[in-house]
């Protein structure tokens, strides 16, 4: 079992024991977490970013780890994300790999890794755990709440139990429940690892891994958060070199778009622990805010309370159509929220927030310079 | 290594040997066929019917098979297409298992299945050997050649390398070209299977069969052939009654979305052999209606001959995507042919044209009913 910490982050311990939300609990658990800028005196200019299913908490190059980050062009001094004005926290998300606890983690009661004895987790464990990082910093109200994917759904969650914590919110390519079809790509995810006779029922080792199954989840990833048109352009139909292709094998990599799929497999498969990978994938599969708020989703949303939000799609994203993101302006809306729905025309598909940052800067930046500074400040 | 030959089967010999296009040759090959209605005295009733990957030729019940057929609401008495009017046949496709040869026949050189021994499989010679059982019938010039899905790919082929055998063209869903999106969820399929130890290099037997290799491949495909819109109103965040899970699993079967895939997956595995399948899915990513013809996919559909034409499409399909039937008409008008594009507005994504009868069944009737009589008859 292997983690993959960055060297840049920091730590808070949740509270012991951590209750989870479909039962169970956590002892001794902690969140990986990093920071950018200075908190303001009144701790009015605080941000949290909360991730999508893989990344870390190294959202950007700071003070404790010059290496870029995942989101390094829109966050730092004069991005979209102004460090010169933002105090901002990005946490690893539960269950993750890279520093927060999860199922790669120690379990302090067997000193052995969890596994599949980790409780099952939830969107809603995330955002408490987060919540819990934000109070632990001393920050009593968000400016701000930032999620991406599956942190569109974490930060929805962290709004409804945790009222009050964030004064506004962007969500990005994010989701207030789980529909069908991406049920059905994770479900097949998952099922691709765990049909790997090296998944050993979770019970693994660096040696004996189930490379196969990460390879098989991973393209089916990387096929569904791209776009067809994207590819047309980037791959169209062009052969690899005949040096990189076996021309005896048939089913070989000849067309680039299965060696680039093949090129991400590789860098994913031992950089993420297969156990994190199921846990964190049901939880989403899970979500509905509809079902923590009662009542059904847009209900759930009506009942958030913000000042302000931004839910961000692109026409291209098909795990996170732009349906969802529409459904949550006008679900928040409806609420009484000044809630703005942004479709954005990027050809990336789900994945262009992290690429399209001539679309995705702007539209971020234009919602964090018009907020008014916060009414009360620290009093929050 | 099995077959699986509908009982109404008849069969025709392809010529020994039969060359294919990317080497190597096939002896003793037959195509299987069925047909429906009668050949009129001139011949100039007879329409062809070429298909996606996995069905048979048997697309409706008929005198040899009482059984429904995979198209049985579009083909028969006063069905759109009409076989009081029409002498329709469908042929199994080259490379399947359905009584056509293909890697899981005999090799009648070593009396063994062919297996990864089997020459490497092309649109084209799918579209030849079809060609052949047309010639073989006695039918000099077809009215019309309708081709769904991979059988879109196979009709362009066909009437490319055989000029004037069809007068008019219906195509379905198909392609006149592979895409990369398509392509990468081809790869994917076929590494499942390949990642299957049970797989074994193609050596697998009934007993030692690469059940989860298939598994996985016919849920990415179900995936693919259908839309998210569709899934939203038939599964949405239904879960499955309680005594049809496992709650002790929190990777099992839970929402309907799943069971659903789950049922096609295990209905499909055993009923089409592997290696079949991967010679066939890979025809697909190697066909480019430009290639065999020269210059660009729009240069090769521009030579094609054919009276009149039409491609039909559907607005959610993600395998074949709209653009792609566009193209084809573009295309087509662009050689002077008179050529129609049909976008339909079905739900039900790729596989509308097997169940969206209500949008299919008057597009195809119609343009059907239009054709005049054939001007030469069998002297074509």
């Amino acid at each position: 079992m292997t983690e993959f910490i960055p060297p840049g982050s920091r730590f808070i311990d949740l509270p012991s024991p951590f209750a989870m939300k479909r039962g169970g609990v956590l002892h001794g658990a902690r969140m990986a977490y990093e920071t950018w800028g200075a908190l303001d005196a009144d701790g009015g200019n605080a941000i949290l970013i909360v991730t999508g299913l893989s990344p870390d908490a190294h959202a950007a190059s700071n003070a404790d780890d010059a290496t870029p980050g995942w989101w390094e062009p829109m966050l730092g001094p004069g991005k979209p994300i102004d460090t010169d004005r933002w105090f901002v926290v990005c946490v690893n998300s539960l269950g993750s790999c890279k520093g927060s606890t999860g199922p790669a983690s120690i379990d302090p009661g067997t000193g052995e890794a969890y596994r599949l004895a980790f409780p099952e987790l939830s969107i809603e464990d995330g955002a408490d755990a987060a919540a819990h990082v934000v109070a632990a910093l001393g920050i009593e109200r968000l400016a701000c709440v930032i999620g991406n994917s599956m942190g569109g759904m974490t930060a929805l969650a962290l709004i409804a139990r945790h009222p009050g914590l964030a004064r506004t919110h962007i969500n990005i390519c994010g989701a207030a429940r789980a529909l069908p079809f991406s049920i059905a790509i994770r479900s097949l995810q998952r099922e691709a690892i765990r049909l790997d006779p090296m998944w050993h029922n979770g019970a693994y080792t660096d040696d004996a891994y189930p490379e196969s199954g990460m390879r098989m989840a991973r393209k089916l990833g990387v096929i569904t958060y791209r776009s067809a048109l994207e590819w047309d352009g980037r791959f169209g139909r062009v052969r690899l070199d005949s040096d990189r292709r076996d021309d005896e094998d048939p089913f070989g990599l000849e067309f680039e778009v299965e060696s680039y799929l093949e090129g991400h497999a590789r860098r994913f498969v031992r950089r993420f622990d297969p156990n994190c990978y199921l846990y964190l994938s049901r939880s989403m599969d899970w979500f509905d805010i509809g079902e923590s708020c009662g009542g059904g989703t847009e209900a759930g949303l009506a009942k958030l309370q913000l000042e302000r939000a931004l839910a961000i799609g692109v026409q291209t994203d098909i795990l996170f159509p732009l349906q969802q993101q529409q459904q949550i302006a006008d679900g928040l809306r409806a609420g009484g929220i000044d809630a703005a729905f942004l479709p954005l025309e990027s050809p990336q598909g789900h994945d262009a927030f992290l690429v399209d940052i001539a679309r995705f800067g702007p539209a971020v930046a234009d919602f964090l310079a018009a907020l008014p500074p916060a009414p009360t400040g620290r009093a929050g």
